[in-house]
């Protein structure tokens, strides 16, 4: 409650102006982190504007298309009412999924299996459902910068551990997670194949994790949305593959990346924990329904035979191999090799990344053209880190990766501020 | 952490065996008030799958047709890459939206119009964005169910004010609301047409609201998503027509009902208050995307011939007048007459409506059918209000009505805990 006078302001000692006050906006709002990618956003809108060709390796949005069996299948809805679907998802959908995990070898049943609004609703409500306002989990950086906003909303705090991009942002050893380890951690989250880095945890990495996780009663929180993204040519490890935790585990996953189909937001929880999954339930009946349509594409898009994945996987892995070493070519750039999802984490000989990063939006053109990155500090909490690294995506055909490379070694070379 | 010494028991003072232990799920979702009718799903089920029939008069999910404009965008899709749209909505989206509004002397400009994953994510990132923990919300009780759950995802406090059957659950008067303003308020919560109830505020309700408002800088949270479902003749009234609070509104908005689309899940925020929807952004840019398919049907659906609507308004009103008047009918039940959207809540002569709608599903048989309803006491939160009240929405043809009536007659009459 706010007495009237405050909305006053006094004139001449006697004189009172009306001013009309508004009631605030939430704190949790003005400390939660803005995209480290929003404030570039008008710049390469004003650089389109003006005719310049922007290449964006700034976002995950894959240029390839989406299978032509969820196409078909939105094609064909013959619906009369768009109604609801069940909260958990259309249970026709989460048998196929089932299945589709059990070609990773990780064995869960159809109700082991909750369909969410895309996997962002996936990491808010694997949060909300596991931690309260002062629980901590551990997350290795960097790190994708949403799951700060999803502790935030749910009150987690986000205790981060350093990788480095000299040691190609493997895990940090175990010592440091126990270091950070007290009374309010709840859990470990990690993200593999890694978004920013493409980092691929390791065998032992993930046994070392299943110990942690085991011995303190850890949830894991594991984003697998990347899961087919893996260029080692080993089998690829799920948290769900771990022995003797398979209660603690909570994995996150989404069909966005896979299917090129970002826009019809699906995603899943999958937990053999039944106390997590009556808690999320709880949110998934709060918020009704996950998207129907977005659902029967989905549903349809798991027939994709194998050969459209298999096109899809050499396809990023040209251009992987291509963007990497064409970035090691630059004089003062340095990438790891990533072995997973579509992303690398590069050094560059610059002071401060995100200056450079607006700078090629506002200032620098070669042949009408410029290259949008994303700064990587967005992707650190620590403060000061990766002030010289940025994000890539190689999301783009090699053709325009060629010409985004070219690009950016002629802006680096123009750039004065290193 | 916990020591490895409380996973063990202790046997004849020497044999210890290890019992494995579960990290524990969160205390917020652990209060979070299941759904009022989830208990009563599996039942429903079981009744089912014995042949019974059942008149679903529990949910909100109308049986109209969605508009064929709608259904023809949904079939005209023909694109290769089902991609994220914007984090706030397409824009020909939203500039049609503003349009629509303007229709309802809701003057706003596509830049006051935020896209949503349904009215439910408006309501979420709503207090997100504008209430931190402890922060409290006044809300006129009985209240939409879910409001409860979103309150709690952000640490809001809801604190209700009864209305009452008898007197046809009008806005309590405002000295209710004064009393319980204090230095944590934040705002005000309706649902106009209301749900639960079907109430409509009158002109001069709406302006005490104002008032209120107004005095204490208040937040006013307007849920409009009935708003076609007027039954008074008089033009509807918007928070957004209340003059001088037009930054403290907040309104909350879906296609949902009025387009019987509920599973593209699409809504929105409006407000004209810039802190409001930076905010709110924040939020947006989280989940990267609201669904892409929803928003090209929504907008298609804006096309819909203002006979659909009137169609669909004299099916209400028919509806309405029947049920009112059928339940009425039944020894020591009682229906105010809603002016609004397409619900009831009525009193029934039992003890406990909670008991007697789960009966209805385990025990009770008319001619092999029987009826679904939603038991009024999870509507609010005063324990022991609306004890014998049920909510029945009128979402069934005028036919299944009639049936559904008659099994309601019957059971009333063979129930003995009154």
């Amino acid at each position: 409650m706010r007495l009237q006078k405050e909305n006053a302001i006094v004139i001449f000692n006697t004189l009172y102006i009306y001013i009309p006050k508004m009631p605030t906006i939430s704190e949790r709002g003005i400390t939660m982190p803005p995209s480290p990618i929003r404030k570039l956003v008008p710049l390469a809108n004003k650089a389109k504007a003006n005719g310049v060709k922007v290449y964006h390796l700034n976002i995950g949005q894959p240029d390839l298309p989406t299978p032509a069996a969820g196409l078909q299948a939105l094609k064909q809805i013959d619906r009369t009412v768009l109604e609801y679907s069940p909260s958990e998802g259309i249970r026709s959908f989460r048998e196929k999924l089932a299945g589709y995990y059990a070609r990773f070898n990780i064995n869960v049943g159809v109700e082991d299996i909750i369909v969410t609004t895309g996997g962002s609703e996936a990491v808010l409500f694997s949060l909300m459902a596991c931690l309260d306002p002062g629980d901590e989990i551990i997350v290795p950086e960097p790190a994708y910068a949403n799951y700060m906003a999803f502790a935030i909303s749910s009150g987690a705090v986000i205790r981060t551990i350093p990788s480095t991009i000299d040691e190609g942002f493997a895990l940090p050893s175990i010592d440091k997670f126990e270091e950070l380890i007290g009374p309010r951690t709840k859990g470990i989250l990690i993200c593999n194949p890694n978004n920013p880095t493409g980092y691929l945890y390791t065998r032992s990495e993930m046994n070392r994790l299943r110990d942690l996780v085991e011995k303190y009663d850890l949830f894991l929180f594991s984003d697998e949305v990347y899961r087919e993204f893996c260029y080692t040519g080993a089998p690829y490890i799920s948290a769900f593959h771990l022995k003797g935790i398979e209660e603690n585990v909570v994995l996150i996953d989404s069909v966005s990346k896979r299917y090129s189909e970002c826009g019809i937001r699906i995603g899943a929880i999958i937990t053999k924990n039944v106390q997590v999954r009556d808690n999320v339930m709880k949110w998934c009946q709060a918020r009704l329904s996950p998207p129907l349509i977005g659902q029967i594409i989905a549903e349809a898009s798991l027939d994709t035979p194998e050969e459209y994945m298999l096109d899809v996987y050499n396809e990023y892995v040209e251009r992987r191999n291509f963007l990497v070493d064409g970035i090691n070519r630059i004089p003062g750039c340095y990438s790891p090799i990533p072995m997973g999802a579509f992303y690398t984490v590069a050094r560059l000989p610059v002071d401060d990344a995100d200056e450079f990063c607006a700078w090629c939006l506002s200032d620098f053109r070669h042949e009408g053209q410029t290259v949008m990155l994303a700064p990587a500090s967005g992707f650190y909490t620590t403060p000061g880190l990766g002030k010289d690294q940025v994000r890539i995506a190689y999301v783009l055909k090699k053709e325009d990766l060629a010409r985004a490379l070219e690009a950016l070694a002629h802006a680096l070379e123009a750039y004065n501020r290193r």
